[in-house]
């Protein structure tokens, strides 16, 4: 995305291919900050904690990991032992399997001696794969949208929850796509944007792309969705995913479901943005199968922000010693879910739908 | 209640009659600082910047803004004027007008000379009168937790939103004199507690008051607690209220129906604690009657919190500039409440069961 009248993504591989520079998206909004990551255990280290965070993203980011593995050590033994160690860096987002199962698939029929030049290659390759991918994602998505717009004058409005933007993938985002493509098209958009406690991913990337892209937006609180819903201000929803079911359960940011059923209850559309790198074939029931992260209970009794002088700094809210349980994800039952907008069209939530499209067994 | 020893509650009337002491909430959970109003205009600010909040509260502190003002200028012309004032300090909570209309009634048949003092003790009736009132509530929403432990071994879940504790009453609070009453008969539970942004009412009122009274808690965030019922683990939801309308839809802090929402879809539970001063009998669509608080988006933008050197800064989390839209509460239809604790008993959210209890016309 252009941001400042410079091309941005949130990645950058080195053209010497000895390391990826990401945006280390902690310090958003209050700076742009680049990190080099030089080694596995450091592209590790960047997914666990945060620095990148997105299903998408965090996908390409491992298949950077696992180049720079092979860079150091080609041999089976280290493509394996990484893939593994890269896997685990976060539990709930299948993409993050994905692109390792195809990196591993693509490597271990080369010699060792070529691996880490085909490496190099075939992560590039999944980060434009994602590229197109959302590009096709924000084209299917975009008829909904003059769908609505048709109806009534005045902008679309879209309330959408956590960060599926452009920060989120390699580029142009999976639910922000179709409002960008909007914009594209003149088509007047406005974008509620839940904060989306603990992290505020909502609140510190979602209102930071889409300012800087000039989509204009507001800020609500993760409370006022279903309010604005009732008062018939919100048009159409949609989301990201961290993992789709096979029979269509979204396994997405903590709070989505509670959107999903607002949504219900008002005959608002509830669209999913979604990969297919998205879908977990192999698993029927989302609710059952999907491992839900529990993060720190830090992320909600204390918050870093930017003091007046200018200085960020940590402060706590809570009572000294507060107890705080944090699930990170929640999964939003397929029955709730309007339509999956994937690269290769919109289909229904359902297992039939997502044979249709060839990708269940 | 109890707090370190020492019987606290959050107003304390000056034994000279010329002023009323409050806890001022925006210093909590960090320090319990006093502020002492000695002006019908000071009750105001107190009221309208939040220093004191809960629907009970405000009206028990315009009862003693009013009685200052009899202090000062007994007339006809300042009682109304006074009136007018103080209820338009907040727009949604029913109990302000309530408390208001109650020293109206009962000052404009006595001589000017004889109002402050039957003022004076008519702010304390209606002090007392909710302390009473939150007990019963406590009484009769006991029976409900007793049902739910002896459904299974371990504490009963139950699951609040904002603070509808005593902070947010004379005493005792609402929704939580159940759990209050609860711990005093040595009925194990636990609650979730939300946050309840963007005033974190949850994080820093809630969380304090049960830390201070030893009822074992839990912060989570907002959007946690769809997830939470998911998986079972809540058994009951009790909230607060600030206006009932007539058919018993339930106006409370922005997002209660989210939660009740989920409640809904999981089979828990959904009540909500109710004085029935809280009713607004004239009223039946609370959806399309209830006036909607919307406050500065900056409790969006900005929050505050203790720094790592003690001191209490205020930090900013979104990007400079960015709009906010700040609705501080929602409406939960009567089809999602599963009853109403009065002071008189457990009855349906419906006109009818409002009618039996005598309070509508």
């Amino acid at each position: 995305m252009i941001v400042g009248g410079e091309s941005l993504r949130p990645l950058r591989p080195a053209p010497e291919g000895d390391a990826l520079w990401v945006i280390d998206q902690r310090a958003l909004p209050h700076r742009l900050h680049w990190q080099r990551l030089a080694t596995p255990a450091a592209v590790c280290t960047a997914i666990r904690e945060m620095w990148v965070r997105g299903a998408p993203l965090i996908g390409a980011v491992a298949a950077y990991g696992l180049a720079l593995q092979m860079r150091a050590d080609p041999s089976d033994a280290a493509l394996s032992r990484s893939a593994a160690v890269l896997r685990q860096a976060r539990p709930t987002a299948i993409n993050l399997a994905w692109a390792l199962d195809r990196m591993q698939a693509r490597l271990r029929g080369e010699a060792p001696g070529r691996r880490a030049a085909r490496a190099w290659a075939e992560a590039a390759a999944i980060a434009e794969d994602d590229v197109a991918t959302n590009a096709a994602i924000g084209r299917h998505g975009l008829p909904l949208l003059q769908a609505l717009a048709a109806r009534r004058p005045g902008p679309v409005q879209v309330l959408t929850h956590c960060n599926a933007g452009w920060l989120a993938t390699v580029d142009w985002g999976t639910a922000t796509s179709p409002l960008y493509q909007a914009q594209a098209a003149g088509l007047p958009v406005h974008v509620w944007v839940d904060e989306t406690r603990p992290r505020n991913q909502g609140a510190s990337l979602t209102a930071w792309e889409l300012g800087q892209a000039g989509v204009p937006h507001t800020l609500i609180a993760d409370n006022a969705g279903g309010h604005l819903m009732q008062r018939g201000q919100v048009d159409l929803v949609i989301v990201g995913c961290d993992r789709v079911s096979a029979r269509g359960d979204v396994c997405n940011k903590i709070g989505t479901y509670l959107k999903a059923l607002a949504a219900h209850d008002n005959g608002v559309p509830f669209y999913v943005a979604m990969p297919l790198s998205t879908l977990d074939a192999g698993l029927h029931d989302g609710l059952a199968g999907i491992p839900i992260e529990e993060r720190s209970g830090r992320e909600l009794t204390h918050i870093t922000g930017r003091h007046a002088d200018g200085s960020v700094v940590e402060v706590q809210l809570a009572p000294e010693g507060t107890p705080a349980a944090n699930p990170a994800f929640d999964v939003t039952p397929a029955r709730l879910v309007s339509g999956l907008i994937t690269e290769r069209g919109i289909v229904a939530a359902t297992e039939d739908a997502l044979r249709g499209l060839g990708r269940l067994p």
